[in-house]
């Protein structure tokens, strides 16, 4: 069971609570924090197609993909944690990608397993990156047990 | 126009990125962020009327409640843009109520103006209060036409 998190930006972007959530989560699963450079194209299109590209190059064909998408599909924190259980045993790796400050290109998008939503509002990267990682952790935590989630 | 922010918990939490959005904010708003202390009962619902309380002391009767709640209205940020700046424009002072661990009573939700969603997921109440904080700074900044919002 493995699970990765593509995000653009810097490793220096990283604060202390995702590193704390990182560990956290590394109790549960192997976890990889995976960091790719924000193509910083004007041109949302361009843009786009240039950090596509990136991922491509990281993310291999046949890995489970998530990408966080404001019109993809919520769920709640409980069917949440029972989906990623069952992604993480049946597929192994399950990877997240959280787009960049223009988004992500819709080949993504339409290639991805699950686009998954966290509520209507739109979220800065910084902001989605960390709460990816806090929903992954409180989905190992509901998963396991812990008394984590009220 | 004057926004609250109350959470139960402790000031020492407040973390710089808030420190620098409520910066931001007291740009385009009057704001100001108040700091409940936690019930800490184990009892979730006599933590819910504890810290009901505690809140309605803080809170004036007349002043325009809004309490988060997953299982509340969602909006896309345009939208909760334009109701926040209709709210601040009628209201004068809009509340913004982020429940502590145990969530908030039944009768401050049935009492509230508006229960705001952020989407279905269960977020922690630390997270909650930055995401709070992130929507209200990016609703102002699109209705200040700020390039903030892409």
């Amino acid at each position: 069971m493995k699970i990765k998190i593509f995000f653009f930006g810097k490793t220096s972007e990283i604060t202390e609570r995702e590193q704390e959530l990182l560990k956290r989560i590394g109790f549960r699963s192997e976890v990889e924090l995976v960091c790719l450079p924000q193509a910083g194209l004007q041109n949302r299109i361009k843009n786009q197609q240039k950090e596509m590209e990136l991922l491509n190059k990281k993310c291999v064909q046949k890995e489970f993909l998530v990408v966080l998408d404001e019109g993809g599909r919520e769920m709640d924190s409980i069917e949440f944690s029972k989906n990623l259980k069952n992604w993480l045993v049946e597929q192994g790796t399950v990877c997240f990608v959280v787009g960049g400050a223009y988004g992500l290109a819709d080949e993504i998008l339409q290639k991805a397993n699950i686009r998954l939503s966290f509520g209507s509002m739109t979220w800065t990267r910084e902001l989605a990156r960390l709460m990816t990682l806090e929903q992954i952790y409180r989905a190992l935590e509901i998963d396991g047990g812990g008394r984590f989630h009220k």
